[in-house]
């Protein structure tokens, strides 16, 4: 009888399993990758956890950008060949988490605390924006164009998880105004003149910023 | 100047990238899948959003088994041939996730809030248990048995991520006691004698249980 | 007109060759994988056999566990990356292949000798059993808990093909009671009492067991 | 004690589990695929069973060339996103299972009575053949032409199983002179006369042939 | 004697074929894909044509952009599932295909005719450019930013092929500052005023425009 | 408005975006794989271009058969898990490319220049055949025997691209006649005299030959 409530997941889950879709990971035929020069007997249950999003906060400095720390193949070795990673974000009252795409995986945000506006842009060029309020999930589809921001009062802190060990990140405002790509590239592509390129190019000029 | 700091990820990404690894996801050949019957541009940004996570707590009667709920193929569409899905337990003091298999994803977990334990065994038969603290990932490789233990005085938050969009849950306590398996096979299985086996399947004879 | 009567297989194809189904295998980008450290061509036509399953017979010890082989990865290195693998299963009468799962693979049994009964647990705790005979193939969907049991009165012999040349096994017996999870996850997880728990370890006390 | 013996298997399978090696299956995000038309609920264990292959013999009018039954997605529709299907073949004294290649599938023989030879041709033009005696396996890598012959004085019988639900065939016999293809594709190809093409295509003449 | 020049290319892939790489394509279980309501047989040669290449021109009226028009799920129905299509590119002197992402495929570029300039940006924000001449290939990865540019005297056309039926493209001038994105979004990610911003949106206010 | 004709083509792409197909790569979890003993960071532009087929012209000593080049594996390592590689044929007059298999990749061909037939088989045994002009494109499924053929007045080129970076090449008149196959085996599959065979076999006795 206690138990009788609980079935309603169940039946739920019922459907799921009746659905007559794809799409899934290849992955290891092994349990998990042992990394090279390493032993499996050696790999105690600190291999399998990562620690460092303890006590994560916002870097002052990081604004008008958010502040970022990933957990991936690059810090994270046990994800290697599971498909799956993660990246904490803490984003004060009026930072962006600028432009930016992952080529190799999709993104789902949950929203930690706090209030956060997202969009991403599909290839057929349709903008689609949400207000993500704490306990929300947001599916960003692999590829494309996304971006965060905290037009609220509070700071909000989300966690992306990506169908990938290593999703990769470009962040736009980089990679097309601060990697040296050619003015009459620019000039023509965006349609503007020289000086405008230039206040662009000025804005990067400082150094390359991280931001999944 | 202000960016400079923020150089120190993009090294440690440029490490990642050099990364000759494998391992990723399938996909759709469209940025996202339309469910039959419906259409593409009426899709809006409510669609990639699930809300149904917000103010989720414990169903007290759940005890001594944590409460969950599931954000996947089959109540959040659009997750569909994307290769990621959540689910969200709250763990009160003393409540367990009972051990279980997700025959189709690896499971990163996330610790929202409080201390949890975490095991799973590998296919050689080793145990490897952790604690977690608030703000810990932990990876389980894909389709290994695992639990999760509240042996702490505060109830436990946490988020549980999946590479697939449809993991599927076997919660074994149940599948295998509660599902009609001839007495004779769990007899000789599990080397005990038939009372013992009567107890297991009294304890699952009140109905299925839910437990990610 | 010899041929006449062959045409019907190749019209049955015909239908299969206009499904529009999916799934399949990544794979390598070479024929096959030489092995590190040896040379492709010295490679000659016994790396690609297997003889170690020929006089195969019971080990009178294993009852009341039915005797197993693996031919996979660990022991036949030309499979690796091919996507299939398959273990030799002999059940002398009143044994069992305790319930377990492959993490790794769907598993295709075909009876060679004897009648055994076989077992499967969906994810929404279904239980699907059937009585096999000499000849008899039989689906498992990957990773859900399987068993077979020979409730006859001859020796049954089957071959067990998987859908990966690593497909892993966790025997469900031993991963639960004979890898040192806690008595306490374990209590409440069956929701029995300390002495049942204790029955169930004392079983698999005296060590792991094989058993695809 | 009674189980020691059976720790090794496990150890073997302890260094099977720490390779670092890829290759799997995309796969469903269900259990099992329901056909179309049908519902999960309805589909008892008569779905997951093919029982096609009992009692199969060879038929005498096939001769030169073995007998073969496949059960794949066209006769066999539990196997559907899967990942595995099999074909028996009966190969009576003399007979050939003529050079064929399976597009979609690498091929695992296991031979279940009598003794059958086996061939496969790699990408470099090397040749590999093996005398197989009953209870041997022999992987064929994806996509290779290959072809077995019994050339000995019983009946041999072997089972294929394939890395996909549908492995497809191509019998180059069939294939390449019994469809139409240009007399001046051939004679130019094979570096013949019109004369020597005319006898294959005549030999392909009454009909296409069956064969796995 | 004549053929043996040619044995140098067979030994070049002998030594490809023993290179121990992964890679490959999910796929079909069937040789192709039937489109929904039409019957296999009924689809003769012509479905798997696509003459929609022939005679094509620069459009004068796309300047400074290059002409582009692609065969892929979108127009050439026969592609689906098999992992491949292909876009062919006209650039007058002086025209840029400007920067853009497919976000499913890998891009190999070959030159049919002229001088052209190619560049990509990878995930550690490194610009790599090549000046390429007729007859040259050059490859992509997946998902980057990339870019050509005719800075020459002569019409340049290149056949771009892609590692998916449908690799999408995302045209960043467009997807940027065209589809909406706000005003604040923007002028906090690149850094730049009000007004810098709205140069950008104006030259795309227009219309959207094509561009793989 | 001059980018208002442009439009159609976003038009047909809204409509390839919400197509519900399936199918794609598994890929690097890296931007591009680093060849083993080399540095990410010396990896310039060159790596990422090959030149081979500059200025390619056929070789009068293939007559009958085509002059064909790769780009794979073998030589352009950049490709390596980015699923794609090219061959470029010449093709004089009279010239065939003789039915072949490329067990990992379907073949996308473009005509450069000049008009050549092209024909493939596919599992149930049906030819499909066409007359190709320059610019058309034609698309071989997967693993299916396939060929090309000049029949008309002027040379003809054509390139031939993959969905893998190593699709592999059998010949069939080398694999089936050249690799020392048994006599028996070939005279009951071909139904034909010994004396065929012999002609067949030495037409391949000079040597091996290539041809994508």
């Amino acid at each position: 009888m206690l138990r009788m409530n609980r079935l309603k997941q169940t039946d739920l889950y019922a459907r799921g399993s009746s659905l007559q879709v794809f799409g899934s990971d290849p992955e290891l035929t092994s349990d998990f990758k042992v990394p090279d020069g390493e032993n499996a007997t050696a790999l105690d249950e600190n291999f399998f956890t990562f620690p460092g999003f303890r006590n994560f906060t916002a870097n002052p400095s990081d604004a008008p950008l958010v502040t970022t720390m990933r957990a991936d193949l690059s810090n994270f070795a046990a994800l290697d060949g599971l498909g799956i990673s993660s990246t904490l974000v803490v984003a004060p009252p009026g930072t962006v988490n600028p432009p930016h795409v992952h080529p190799r995986a999709s993104e789902l945000v949950f929203v930690l605390e706090g209030t956060v506006d997202i969009g991403f842009v599909d290839t057929t060029n349709t903008l689609r924006t949400q207000t993500l309020k704490e306990g929300d999930l947001f599916i960003v589809p692999r590829g494309l164009v996304h971006f965060q921001f905290n037009n609220y009062q509070t700071t909000a802190k989300f966690i992306n998880s990506f169908s990938s060990a290593s999703p990769g990140v470009a962040r736009l405002p980089t990679t097309l105004f601060g990697t040296g790509i050619a003015d009459a590239v620019l000039i023509k592509s965006f349609g503007v003149t020289a000086d405008v390129i230039d206040k662009l190019q000025e804005a990067e000029g400082a150094g390359t910023q991280p931001g999944y």
